[in-house]
């Protein structure tokens, strides 16, 4: 591996394993849910965050902000999904523009979740401890939390929201 | 977020908290080594790996297995990079693919890894304590290890290596 500079020998260790881990995991679940289900991890995350919301509706800003998306990459994704019918875009008051899911994409989560469940515990559920799901949950907590509070650093010297 | 079938209350927030903190990181990763250095992440990982090999080269299926790839996204991946002139495509014995990095490659990881050093810093190891970057490099290793065990087992009943 290149050198990074600037990190000492433990912090390339944490962060090469953990980046290869979830370059690998990612490649893994990519491959089971297209040849399982047809979709993509993109498509099967944009469902499952609709489908947590009330009537399966977002504002789109709203769902980018909650899968850590650019705005353009957002829009091309839903463009895909809304020609195959798994969601349809409307706009609201102000420009917004709302996201919903529809009773085809509810069935497409409906009929992945299960197999995607067992796939992520196989994958890295069960190889872990209590105590390493717990670890895993706070350090991406805190990793999460960390980036917010810097976007919001960024964000008040400046009009974008 | 939508409830996946099987997985219990502690299994689902690690997972979930997990994925979602991936993705935010990826996402601002991306963007950082392609407004600083216009490369993406695949780009500025391939050269990385090369420059760890003996003379930055390695077979192309052991690059690809390195990174957790499949065999088209690395054949995409690399016909990109080799016509920006960041690697060299090369055959070998026995219908072998040779990757190598070309001296502009080297460049360009030069130039962009410090950068990418300090905002892999500022996103994630400032944030975590010495403890926490262990535990991460150890979950991490616990799921790779995981998914070569699966791979050896699906693979000592066929013919794919």
């Amino acid at each position: 591996m290149h050198k990074q500079r600037g990190l000492s020998e433990r912090e390339l260790r944490a962060w090469q394993t953990f980046f290869r881990m979830q370059e690998v995991l990612r490649g893994r679940i990519e491959q089971q849910l297209q040849t399982c289900s047809g979709l993509s991890t993109a498509d099967y995350t944009v469902l499952t965050v609709l489908s947590g919301a009330d009537d399966g509706r977002l504002r789109a800003i709203h769902l980018g902000t909650l899968m850590g998306w650019e705005k353009s990459r957002l829009h091309h994704q839903l463009t895909r999904m809304s020609k195959r019918g798994l969601i349809e875009r409307h706009s609201g008051e102000a420009r917004s523009t709302y996201v919903t899911l529809t009773p085809q994409g509810r069935q497409a989560l409906t009929e992945a979740a299960p197999r995607h469940s067992d796939h992520v515990r196989g994958l890295l559920i069960d190889c872990l401890s209590p105590e390493q799901l717990d670890q895993l949950a706070e350090i991406s907590a805190a990793v999460l939390d960390n980036i917010e509070q810097q976007d919001h650093t960024a964000d008040s010297g400046s009009d974008q929201q």
